[in-house]
């Protein structure tokens, strides 16, 4: 499989154009983002949890984020109701474990979500991704206390076995159907001091999952549009506080000569 | 009526004046920006959503803001209490049907506030406002399909038929009794890249409302101050990221030179 | 006891170093900014709230942080709890009791988490501190309506009552443990216009608990951050909406030689 410039371009095009509906799970600290990140990539968020509409709201997606980060019974009713739906009539769902393997009734939620709602895409950091393996691993919080590159097998494992792609993010990312690797190098460390840059890599996979049906390249797409915009907004920062806004106008204005300039694949 | 520079600055004297507590029972996604633009604007925002305690915090506001944008039923329960105590006393209630039309639990909601609640305002995208009006409309999310002029006849009828002014918004805005319509035509298409601008209206109305007995002076300034604050952070702005603090810097400097140097009437 | 520039760029390295989880039980409105303020400082947030997990969670933190701006009975379950949990493993609990006085339900509520949680700190506005103090004081909604020096002996009381050491916030910051009263001047008046700076004020209280026993050390180092950050971050914006911005880069980029520059102590 090939990620160029060309095939990022095209798919960030295809976002502009069709402005998929992305249907969003997700936690209380990160709403605003993802929404916004979504609006300025050119996508068009909703935000939805009651099981009184789950179903009928994810019917009009065109994909739905499932973001675990501040569950509760409730919240997870819908979580499950919508997974469902959607996987019934193929809408991509794509999943974020925040903070598995923190608290045992995280490690119960992501099961249960991953053995009902049988989610074609899985988002985590190294640590999520380890836990969700069930690799040995010690979390603290939500934050990844694992390199990328050491969960890479757990993350090969992890798709196997539940047919989603996986993505593990960090200063480098992986995307795996299994088999094959992917990875994108792009970024700034500044991101990580940056609540829900993670989430909002999560609901950016949400829009392209809705334009590109190859989960590869949709993937890919996403996390490279996430590096790219995050280390063009980072060199116009002084800090976490000013990054988050250029990192959305980045978004909003990001084109083929910007990508051109500032991709980095590793061949 | 005479919607004019000086009418507007009167009433923006008024807010920072007097500082009128908007109780908000509002969504997730927007909570932290229409807290920050009450209190950019002057006034003084309070979030409570508790059948505990709503009826309580109610009675010591200036206005009441209900946002249905991310529902459940306790929220509902909280909506209703609320809505019916300020009602009782005489306290604006100001209403934002988001996304009514996208589900039928929506629709419902909507249809028991209305009855219950009979809020003084009604505001909307033009899709809402057509929805809410029971025209046939088809609703993608909370985002709108149509264009704000072809709800007019619609506002009007709602307006009719529920006694409340009922604001649609968009690239250019209405306001309506029923009888009369005024418009403003201020504002920037970034704004719709930056979730929770539609929702920061319907706050900015309470803050109006809070001060003018007179609804659709009320409205038709809250809706004016929106688009000139919106259409000088525009021009400020590399996108919708930094669109939106120079939004709140815009709202918390705003004078009448400003005003009278960009705002747009139809006469 | 003596503040200083040394003593406060000190505890800032230390939570650099430790990076402290910080669990935070608090409200809809400023999740996103108490994490981002986290983040920023060094120390690494976590927020969960369900009966579920929080115990689980608490566990693994170095202090808890609740904050009672959107109540409702199922997060006042979670608070007690993981308060309870906290207070039992003598990790660091910091108490916000948002808006108390304005309502019944807070009232009792905010009595409630005194009693069963014994909260290490105590941070609120003047007319939080008094309304805790059982002082007769007007409340309006979130907002103090009293200033902060004629709140020192409710808070001095509160203290002898509690065992916890109180924070009146405001332009002046008062720090008691009941006996002891220290201070600090810095910070700016917009910041009463930006959401969730007391709230924040809070969450950084929690890192600054969470790597220094001192408890009145910890509690004065975190409004000194605080306000000086507050003050360079103001210095540099045009409003609201860029400080806020600006006061995360400033956290991000504090170092011994911007607080030596600005940092205001009375002698």
């Amino acid at each position: 499989m090939m990620i160029t410039v060309q095939s990022i371009s095209a798919d960030l095009a295809r976002v502009r154009e069709k402005s998929p509906l992305v249907h969003n799970i997700t936690n209380f600290v990160v709403m605003n983002n993802t929404a916004n990140a979504l609006l300025a990539l050119g996508a068009s968020p909703v935000m939805a949890h009651a099981v009184e509409e789950v179903k009928d709201m994810v019917n009009i997606a065109s994909a739905l984020v499932i973001n675990m980060g501040t569950l509760n019974p409730q919240w997870v009713d819908g979580m499950l109701e919508a997974g469902k739906a959607a996987t019934a009539k193929s809408i991509p769902v794509v999943f974020d474990p925040v903070g598995v393997g923190a608290t045992l009734y995280r490690n119960e939620v992501a099961a249960r979500i991953l053995a009902e709602c049988k989610p074609t895409f899985i988002r985590g950091n190294a640590s999520e991704i380890m836990a969700l393996a069930k690799e040995n691993v010690v979390t603290k919080g939500v934050d990844s206390s694992a390199s990328s590159d050491s969960a890479i097998d757990a993350a090969k494992r992890l798709a196997q076995e539940t047919g989603a792609v996986v993505v593990i993010s960090g200063p480098e990312d992986f995307i795996t159907n299994g088999q094959e690797v992917l990875s994108t190098q792009n970024g700034s460390t500044v991101m990580a001091r940056v609540t829900g840059m993670g989430c909002t890599a999560t609901a950016v996979l949400g829009a392209f999952a809705g334009v590109n049906p190859n989960r590869m390249e949709a993937a890919t797409h996403a996390m490279a549009v996430m590096g790219i915009a995050g280390e063009i907004a980072a060199s116009k920062s002084g800090g976490p506080g000013t990054l988050q806004l250029h990192f959305l106008d980045t978004l909003y204005n990001l084109d083929e000569d910007n990508i051109e300039e500032i991709y980095k694949s590793e061949a």
